[in-house]
């Protein structure tokens, strides 16, 4: 790892291209680096068609309930500008600076002059608003009475802040445009004059604002603000937050993060600091601390994800459960937690070079992240259970039974999936000093700064078809590496480069170093068969149960889908029958899917007896019931016909 | 059923004793009836000692908590007579009826000075905090700026009406004074003069003055106060909280009580609500909403309740789930739910004499009820879940992680498990136009208006030893017949009359009619044999899992009981093997419990391999190793030694 170069901004490195986001400076302690942001883009299929509609539709209708919510109203209430009540949860800023950090990076993905001008109004809003020494949070400004930092615990005001760095960078990056950057040095730059060892030594009860400032320092390349998140970081766990008389857990302040074992309190707050975490590691070439979250990170994978990837369990506080407590109707799993969750790999991916994290990330993308937005791209999941009973209801505004929402009054989530769609072609590929890696596959191109200059271009129907072909459009010169994640379900892929087979193994890397010419090709083979998988037998919850899976999407029975008389309730299922179901394109359902037709059997007999009864020798098992075929469909495509009995985990009949 | 009689408060009926609480009137609708205050009490045994350490400990306890939490204070400062601000949440008067209600039965029970004098000085404290008007409500008083019912959803205004009406029918029962009585009548007349068709249209959004009101009105006579809690039961669910902008659900204002299939939304209200419906129903012989809550209590036994009676599965809102989702690990199953429990299936008995309904509460008063308070009487679990795992922690002030708790914050509980068990006697015994009916077990003595009067002496080691012997004291002149419970549990229970075998066929009464003589012996022998149980396949929670019961206790294994290495997570059973499981009386253990000695296995293996794995076709069973046999305890002593791994169902090896 290198550690002796000057922190300098990884765009002198490139010379020509803005920075992608969450990438790192030339002096960091990184394996991989993102490719400039633009060198990597989809063209075409499954993610493409989602940032389409992310562009065209959800963006759109943000900006508007922007200003519906009264989020751009409370921030000229406090430019003075409008009067009346600030209106909305305390954290209300953070929403707009998600819509704007969505809208930057989507401006680098296609300028768009009518975008442009949204970005720019909404950025004079903001700038307006700013107090003079650079302090800003409309709602703590007006509410609050202009008291600062009185329950920071709470007050999420440097949560804001964080969004609004990581906004100011995108927009930047995006547009060329200054004028957040500027709005986002000045609350930098009064962060660092009154935080810290000898300041204010506080921390923010909701973390975000590390990893902005991380990107706000490789932007800017001021070491200052890399220092105070590095103190933000390494200050929590040791009683900040209980001096103010909160129980520490649900804050991430319970434990020091160089010594946790495992992600605990509330899921959204401890991602997005060990993410700020992972960037100070990095950028500090902080070995010790990336081996701290090394560990965390396999804490969460050993006990606390579900198979979707979703993460925090608990409806109450919003918090990951004990180990094993992986209930699928009650998965809290936010759709935030997820997106959190996908940060956090990412930069463990740059860190480490491991194809794990990059596995991680794909099956959180596809599986607890894009559940959290309807087919249409304009309505959201809060959270995303794995299981809806027959006569499900209740009235919490967040509750799936509902179905997914245009906006919330906690509208965290929606321009959350918006900067995340924006945002995501930064995950396909990588470079490294021995070429390129591609970690996720889509349709598309990626240019990147080796060996003088390559193009690639992937076609694949992914995630329907396992065949992902790269064709080298630029050679550049001399020798170097294409390595294709082959992800940790493909047992049994297969490749070819240039027609030669290469090996293929699964839970790495396919690589292959040669000379190359333009027009070759490797091409990689996903098994792309049904996968039924069962849970460590302490998650009590899954007990009895197969999920089914088939390339990276996990799979769900949903009612709509099922005969009469079937309940998705009653499903249940044999392994051996299950393992030879076969998968069918249906380009007419769900926005075109293929389907699982799976052999079910239906459970008798249940809604006879008592409640509690004497229980025989053996479980008991579904009686004897001619099997019925029906088709299981991708989970992230589930409530999108009507809201009703879903489930994920198939009890064995 | 009687409609014809006027409707006399039933003290006049019996003509020299107080009433028991919720003693219907002698024109109400019920097959059964309480016998007078003080007629059923236990002098010894399980349920003795439980109401020795609450009249000896936690009632002067919750004397001085009253004082320090701020509940008295608020009282002061709303009457003028102490100044500062008012603390703790809206409903703090509550706390302080619930437990002048503790106290008034406790009273009665058996007189004590100290206890009196206590519950002069607080009344005198309540009696000065009313206003002109009769309205009363210290927080709102005080906090609220004296606006009152602006925001009845949430300010629990007629919740602590009604609390203070029960409050002080007991003071009025338990001492014969009618201090505080006289405050409730003023309130009461206050609401009546308020509320209602013509008046205020609305309904607070947490049941319970509905019980207040009808008790109100047995005590007093004054039908106005019958005819505003039938008001308030019919006037939900027919938009009055939604006109607040609110959700309906959790306020059980979905769907009018006449039309609910099951309960649904905060479980404490929604029982709270149907027990005060009952009362409704007996007092206007209203046999339409009789029958709706036959339907809603089984709607509730048939799909959300724990096999330890507890019901409310839900931490977020304390909400009852969607059916069938009873996860062991997050049960909710409040102490309040259970007592509310309680409360409503005692009402459903009188009103129709059927044993299911004491069948229940013996359920939850062992397994719901008990749990909720430690060993020692004096503190308290709000929240009583099925299951802890190793490792769990929270820092949620209700978390079970913590251990039971001396008060809360929010302290419905204690005073509420107080008032439980001062007024506990109750529950044993009923009178009829045929005699006499023991539902509940428990050495004591019986006295009853039946044949001129009679009495009776119960000796039992219940629930360590299935054997209850009836002795006929005062036989009475003439045929009468005495009725004992068979539990629903309890196929196989053999009994005798005099000697001679009488049938006692489980879920319903073994009954003797004769004339009978003093020295007279009935004799009621249930098995007490290991039950093992499983729930209904539609409880995914408990898949594969089955509990074990003996006598009315449901039982749980908990890691002090277990050798070195094994976790209580990872212990399996074999139904076959609990099958022959046998009892051991431990007086030393626990304050005295009969422990069942268990084979169980160790489940091997868990802890290798990711948390998802490819499926067998067989799920998998645990490794076989040597059988060992561990004592599993009461659920309800649990968390008594040390605060650790618990599990209620235990997973099939």
């Amino acid at each position: 790892m290198t550690t002796t170069a000057p922190p300098t901004p990884a765009t002198s490195g490139t010379g020509r291209a803005p920075l992608a986001p969450a990438a790192p400076t030339t002096a960091a302690a990184v394996v991989l680096r993102p490719v400039p942001s633009g060198a990597a883009r989809t063209t075409g299929g499954f993610w493409h068609e989602r940032q389409d509609a992310n562009r065209r539709q959800a963006i759109r209708t943000g900006y508007e309930k922007l200003e519906s919510a009264g989020n751009l109203q409370n921030l000229r209430i406090a430019a003075g500008t409008a009067t009346g009540e600030v209106r909305g949860p305390i954290f209300m800023d953070s929403d707009v600076y998600k819509w704007l950090e969505a809208a930057g990076w989507e401006h680098g993905r296609e300028p768009d002059a009518e975008l442009l001008g949204w970005i720019r109004e909404v950025t004079a809003v903001v700038a307006a608003a700013q107090a003079e020494d650079g302090y800003l949070d409309s709602v703590q400004q007006v509410r609050g009475g202009g008291a600062r930092y009185v329950d920071l615990p709470w007050s999420h005001e440097h949560y804001c802040a964080g969004h609004l760095f990581q906004a100011a960078v995108a927009v930047r990056r995006g547009t060329g445009e200054t004028g957040l950057l500027d709005v986002a040095v000045k609350l930098a730059d009064h962060l660092v004059a009154t935080f810290g060892p000898g300041g204010l030594e506080e921390v923010d009860g909701h973390p975000v604002v590390e990893t902005g400032l991380v990107e706000l320092y490789r932007e800017t390349g001021t070491r200052a603000y890399l220092d105070l998140a590095s103190w933000f970081v390494d200050a929590r766990g040791h009683g900040v937050i209980a001096r103010h008389g909160k129980e520490p857990t649900y804050f991430s302040d319970r434990v020091p993060v160089r010594e946790a074992t495992s992600p605990e309190g509330h899921a959204v707050r401890a991602v997005y600091l060990t993410a700020g975490a992972a960037d100070v590691a990095a950028e500090t070439a902080d070995a010790q601390l990336l081996d701290a979250l090394v560990r965390q990170w396999e804490g969460m994978l050993a006990s606390k994800t579900y198979v979707t990837g979703g993460i925090g369990s608990r409806w109450d506080f919003e918090q990951f459960g004990d180990h094993h407590e992986l209930g699928p109707d009650r998965a809290y799993a936010e759709s935030c937690a997820a997106i959190g969750s996908v940060q956090w790999s990412w930069r463990m991916l740059l860190a480490t070079g491991e194809a794990r994290y990059a596995d991680l990330v794909e099956r959180t993308l596809y599986n607890a992240f894009l559940p959290g937005v309807s087919l249409a791209g304009t309505e959201y999941f809060y959270v995303n259970p794995l299981q809806l009973r027959a006569g499900a209801h209740t009235d919490e505004e967040r509750s799936p039974a509902h179905g997914r929402r245009p906006w919330f009054d906690c509208a965290c989530c929606p321009p959350n999936v918006m900067r995340t769609l924006s945002s995501l072609d930064a995950y396909l590929a990588t470079t490294s000093a021995d070429g390129v890696q591609l970690h996720q596959f889509a349709t598309g191109t990626v240019r990147a700064d080796v060996a003088g200059g390559v193009e690639l271009a992937v076609s694949t129907d992914y995630p329907w078809d396992g065949t992902v072909r790269v064709e080298v459009r630029e050679p550049g010169a001399g020798e170097w590496e294409l390595a294709l994640r082959v992800p940790g379900w493909a047992e049994g892929a297969t490749a070819t480069a240039a027609g030669e087979p290469v090996e293929a193994l699964a839970g790495g890397y396919l690589r292959v170093r040669r000379s190359w010419s333009a027009g070759d090709v490797v091409e990689l083979v996903l098994p792309m068969g049904v996968r039924v998988v069962e849970a460590d037998p302490r998650v009590d919850a899954v007990r009895g149960a197969v999920a089914v899976e088939r390339g990276p999407l996990v799979y769900c029975v949903e009612q709509p889908d099922l005969p009469v008389g079937l309940l998705a309730d009653d499903v249940r299922v044999r392994v051996a029958e299950l393992r030879g179901a076969s998968a069918e394109h249906r380009p007419d359902l769900l926005g075109g899917v293929s389907v699982l037709r799976l052999p079910v059997h239906r459970a008798l007999g249940a809604a006879e007896g008592p409640l509690y009864r004497p229980a025989g020798d053996e479980a008991p098992r579904a009686a004897e019931e001619g099997t019925v075929t029906v088709p299981a469909i991708p989970y992230y495509a589930w409530a999108n016909r009507e809201v009703g009995p879903m489930r994920v985990w198939l009890p064995r009949a």
